[in-house]
């Protein structure tokens, strides 16, 4: 048996990193893709005049969890007027970063419904054309800095597609942690919860192997003792750093994992609740691991490294300290009833990430 | 000030995982560099049954610390014969996959002279030409498989040259602990001592960075729990694994960062005393411990992750580990007084590598 570990995604990062973007450039022009209060906060200007003349174009409508309906116009006009830029600069959270991801490949029709059926699996889709990426994040949580997936969202089919694609990594991910001094508390919280669970996810998981593991374990150890630190200082650039390089190593590690069950029932929890995904994603955690802990012996010792305390006791200790950070974590406390949380849990533990995790009956069947 | 991390190379490992050239080869034909004795260990023959038709030519006849005065025929040979081989094949120890990585890249005239000419730094040699490589090591140490670089000797000149190109990165790293299982106590504790450099001097190095930490953490602590299990157990696949990996790890942790004093010393050491690499670069490991701790707060502070003890023991205890390891741990066991001690230490601080040292009061006057 063996085992593939590979990240090309070269990492800039501390305070200050941002005024790397005209070298990282090297004279290539940009198309800027942000999200709408970039402006307003300052964020934009900043941009224009690191980038100066290297501007192509911005596009700033931008939309928390993009949706299919709301990309087609944007992506058939970006590649009907710009298909000569040869950069794409995303700078925002996961969706202005997944948005950029999906703008960065095209067919040669630069067809927009190609891309969808791709996604939905209907037909393969093959890009002959494809755009560098420099992803900058704004929060401290999605890793889609250093990961190739942008979560594509279909509401009015109520589905959610991962785009993955060889040609969809970041060339670059430039991490600066004052971008990210001015996230209100409840982002900085939602974005740590979510690189809490990418890294949890990343060790229960059927495609963990030593390297995610590494990585893994010190973004588990790091955003155990850093958020909640970082909750009451949010305008402490150390920790803002520290905080980001959690989410990056989590970014490192689910990578090359994908997540597992507590991701497979979030994107249910999101569309039918509208829970934030960070939220989502992370309330379930201390539930999750009940499930993994005693599956793989080679498992429970990472999850014990990573966790730092006995195992038996960690679960209700994880849950302690989601709750401590305000977040509750039972189906119940989102008006979820029994039923239909033992039957969105059976949908979950069938989906594509429900299958990587190890704790997973259904998996182990297949096994 | 903003920091990099980059590391391109695809790990595949695991038992067994040789044979997954051929998928890795894809169709594409390969040159194999491998070492003289290869045949008689039932290597080549097993490398011949796994590659058939994709393999072109073998050179089986790469020298411990290749020199290049025996590189040069070869190399000259290579591009000659096999200019139109897609794939560089390495496998072995370092000095194997230093080798290919020295014929993996050629300009147009494929001189080789002008390749030395830049290791010397006389003129820039610009490669034109450049072979894909894997690299397989049958060694747990060198980290050679997930760094661009390759140590060159120029024996006549009494000189140590680094060859590091963008080109020389191999594409793969293919470790295989059941090509380990034959390896002499020698070899393995030499190179398990390697591995524990590299990991310690990407920790005391001015281009420490987060991520190179990770890894590093993680090999030290790896290869001081596995190493003296394994020097008991040189059959055991399972900790020929475990070493192979925390080997890969320092080896991606200084790919970052590259090697500092102790690597600095050890050159000197090798050219003057013909010791073995592995010993040259980790017999000072507790001195230059002690000339590292206090002089950053920060590295400090990931060496006593690494070694897990309190930092005032952790020279003592350092060279206890390495003495039970039947390694001595200072110049005079060696040979050299006092007095050629303290020149050669001076020397080694102002070579390329000693200036990476946190420690090194040159490197502070210049900072």
């Amino acid at each position: 048996m063996s085992a593939n570990y590979h990240n090309p995604v070269q990492s800039v990062y501390g305070a200050g990193a941002l005024s790397s973007l005209p070298k990282l450039l090297d004279g290539r022009r940009a198309a800027l893709v942000t999200f709408p209060e970039a402006r307003a906060i300052g964020l934009l200007g900043r941009l224009e005049s690191v980038l100066q003349g290297a501007l192509a174009c911005t596009i700033d409508q931008t939309r928390p969890n993009p949706d299919v309906a709301e990309l087609a116009g944007l992506y058939e006009w970006f590649w009907r007027e710009h298909a000569d830029v040869e950069v794409l600069i995303a700078v925002g959270g996961g969706s202005a970063i997944d948005t950029a991801k999906a703008l960065m490949v095209a067919n040669d029709a630069a067809s927009f419904s190609d891309l969808v059926a791709g996604l939905a699996g209907e037909r393969p889709f093959v890009p002959t054309r494809s755009k560098m990426l420099i992803a900058v994040p704004t929060t401290a949580g999605t890793g889609s800095e250093v990961t190739p997936w942008a979560t594509v969202w279909d509401r009015e089919r109520q589905k959610k597609y991962s785009l993955h694609l060889p040609e969809t990594w970041p060339r670059y991910a430039v991490v600066d942690p004052e971008l990210m001094l001015s996230l209100p508390a409840a982002v900085t919280l939602q974005s740590g919860l979510d690189a809490l669970s990418h890294a949890l996810e990343a060790i229960w998981n059927v495609n963990a192997n030593p390297l995610s593991d590494t990585f893994a374990v010190s973004a588990v150890r790091d955003t155990l003792e850093v958020l909640p630190q970082l909750m009451g200082q949010l305008d402490n650039v150390e920790l803002r750093g520290r905080m980001a390089l959690a989410a990056l190593k989590a970014g490192m590690a689910f990578s090359n994992t994908k997540t597992a069950l507590a991701h497979s029932i979030s994107y249910e929890m999101t569309l039918r609740y509208g829970l934030p995904h960070g939220i989502a994603c992370s309330f379930l955690l201390p539930m999750v691991l009940e499930r993994a802990i005693g599956r793989r012996v080679d498992r429970d010792a990472v999850l014990r490294e990573a966790l730092s305390m006995p195992l038996a006791e960690a679960p209700q200790q994880l849950a302690a300290f989601i709750e401590s950070l305000g977040v509750k974590t039972r189906f119940a406390d989102y008006g979820v009833g029994d039923d239909e949380a033992r039957e969105m849990l059976l949908h979950a533990q069938g989906g594509a990430r429900g299958k990587n995790f190890i704790g997973n009956d259904l998996a182990e069947n297949q096994a």
